[in-house]
């Protein structure tokens, strides 16, 4: 039986809608890869009678509630109070702490208002999770056999205690001795049930094998579907063999369909491969509007790659800039044009061509989600049509990741 | 004492983080509008059991629960079941509803697979909220003196649900029989703490005042602050006509901060302006690397007035295609030039040209965060040089939404 932990999120505006409880999936992710059970999970405004309440319930119910906010120094932040009370303790200062925190304002070379000194108070009983990344510490506090963990509500503060402290003390107690570690393998272009049923027979073979890496597919929209292993291991390094053994067997089925793992983006991959093969891009888009030339610009350091982009939008811009010939410009012909345009006029080795409907009417007689795209590495143009459904915003989104999958796909196909 | 509603989202889903639950914030923020008060928000798994539990527990101190999700037509869809446990009755088949859902599938030219049915299942004593926009209805279930209403976890389906039925049924419960009317003032540029101080001799005036609008700030990041006044009034054409009061009392303090109300954007004003001063846009951006062109694009017929535009990331492609003077890239001088050049190249009546810094590292000696924007109107580039904080991503974005906002206030002062 898997320890049960619930995530109570404090804070008004969370309610009001003002701000979306993020932290909350993200600490639910957490769990879940570390085997600990997540069966409810609760927001509640500033309001120390309603924290007691919601925590009263979530210990009731579960072995352990980690309690998301409210401890800064204003007076909305009340988190260490009703913690105290649900224990029956009264709070207590750390003088040592008083110092921690005032060490973090001197090192960003402010003073400590002295309302501060409130985040160093602990219920009686309760232990500090040291801040690396704010001012506030982090609370470990138990309660009979339970205990309630206190993390601020900063997500990269939170993110960081759960990980470091919170998560190991819960699998501490759930008696797990083992190393639980995941990969992502981020895919683009099929559906989540073709990948399914691609992977099914690697699902055979590992389903009731004691010990066996586990498979999930989180679905992650305009980021494609993710293929996460989880695997149990004695150690860090056996863990990581285990991954790695894990990630070919997948790979041999996925093929190409996987464009990288964990942190990489399409974008990241495809300048990798450019640099690698030491080639610059050029991108001629039109119904995406300058979303190929943004997200290739979010990878730090694209200056090496990317020489710029045509936004070619208006038809006649596609002919006077880009020497598009005469005629329909959501063709085949036009993308051709569009991609050794952009490379000649850019000065770069390989050109990207993209055209088509985006909508709300057709063009052309072309419906809308028709799209023409077309890849120039050696002068000679590649092209694809393609056809997606949706709105306009769906199909400038998904022509966008789409060519440049394909890009990816010319690249690595030429070596 | 106003009335108190719940929500409770339904999904394993959204426990495990695959999901963010921004149901729950969206409702929230409704609620609060209505004068309505949520106190907790819930998070629950597809388990009947403990759908039931976060339900009794929601019933025991709110007046009212929203049951977000689990409406479907699966196995995993069972909150009919348990809405109906709660109630202490069975589920009833409706066959004029059984019909209905059919309907929906006819008009999409599909046939209704028989697991379909099951939507048109209530619990005894409770009536539907008829759908509008996907296949299952929402459910009004009477609880004793208390109401659950059960409406789909798709968003798009659940606000419509919610403001057509949901918070028309809730204010009729409140004993309120005025009507609650809401607008959103679009800002860019100030701080919210400026904000509050521009607007605190209003904020005085409305103190205190029985039946005063309410004016509320909502921080939205990249889409600037929002200010939402809200009237309580007899009727829809009094409400109207106190927001348009209120409106221009706001307005005559925030000056041209605000750039547009509820469902403007930055990029759909400006393409009112350029449409209504007959002109054209072009755009030269470098660090931006065709974000401007995207968030310009979003706007549906934004090929009547934007012409295209030249992501001129690396430098020689401004010299060369834009025609910028040899020397430092990132200056005022590069800027202007950009902006002449995109309206040369592009054939646009008006230029727009970006150049900066957007980081990790410095660039000709100036740090990240210095941004050079120009507008060339009439042939004379006015430049504005601007600095802003923050990582690679936020320089950007705020870039981006900076110089759609100058472009705004030129084609302002133009008239």
């Amino acid at each position: 039986m898997a320890l049960s932990c619930e995530v109570v999120a404090v804070g008004t505006e969370l309610l009001l809608g003002q701000i979306v409880d993020t932290n909350s999936a993200w600490i639910g992710d957490r769990l879940a890869a570390a085997g600990i059970d997540s069966h409810f999970q609760t927001k509640v405004g500033d309001n120390q009678a309603r924290i007691e309440e919601a925590l009263r319930v979530a210990l009731a119910r579960s072995d352990a509630v980690i309690c998301c906010g409210g401890l800064g120094p204003t007076q909305d932040d009340i988190t260490r109070e009703a913690i105290a009370a649900v224990m029956g303790v009264a709070l207590e200062r750390d003088e040592a702490m008083v110092d921690a925190v005032a060490d973090v304002f001197a090192q960003r070379g402010r003073e400590m208002a002295a309302n501060n000194a409130k985040q160093a108070d602990r219920p009686v009983g309760a232990t500090f999770i040291p801040q690396t990344r704010g001012t506030a510490p982090g609370l470990i506090c138990p309660v009979g056999a339970k205990v309630v963990y206190a993390v601020p509500g900063v997500p990269h503060e939170m993110e960081d205690m759960l990980e470091r402290a919170v998560v190991p003390d819960l699998v501490r107690r759930s008696g797990e001795t083992a190393v639980i570690r995941s990969r992502v393998l981020r895919t683009w272009g099929l559906a989540e049930s073709t990948l399914a049923e691609i992977v099914a027979p690697r699902f055979d073979r590992l389903e009731g094998v004691a010990g066996a890496p586990t498979i999930a597919f989180l679905a992650s929209g305009m980021a494609g579907i993710k293929v996460r292993i989880t695997v149990k291991a004695a150690d860090a390094s056996a863990a990581d063999a285990a991954l790695d053994a894990e990630e070919k067997e997948l790979r041999a089925l996925l093929g190409d369909v996987v464009f990288g793992t964990d942190d990489d983006s399409m974008e990241s991959v495809v300048g990798s491969l450019l640099v690698d093969a030491g080639l610059t891009l050029g991108v001629a888009e039109s119904l995406t509007g300058g979303l190929i030339g943004s997200r290739l610009t979010e990878v730090a350091g694209a200056s090496r790659w990317f020489r710029g982009a045509v936004v070619s939008y208006a038809s006649d811009v596609k002919h006077a800039v880009l020497d598009v010939p005469d005629g329909p410009v959501v063709s085949a012909a036009a993308a051709a044009a569009m991609a050794s345009g952009a490379a000649r006029v850019l000065g770069a080795s390989v050109g990207l061509g993209v055209t088509g409907v985006a909508g709300p009417t057709e063009q052309d007689g072309m419906p809308v989600g028709t799209v023409f795209c077309a890849v120039d590495v050696d002068g000679t143009p590649v092209v694809s049509e393609l056809h997606f459904p949706g709105d306009r915003e769906r199909v400038r989104w998904y022509s966008t990741i789409t060519v440049l999958d394909l890009l990816r796909k010319t690249l690595l196909a030429r070596g």
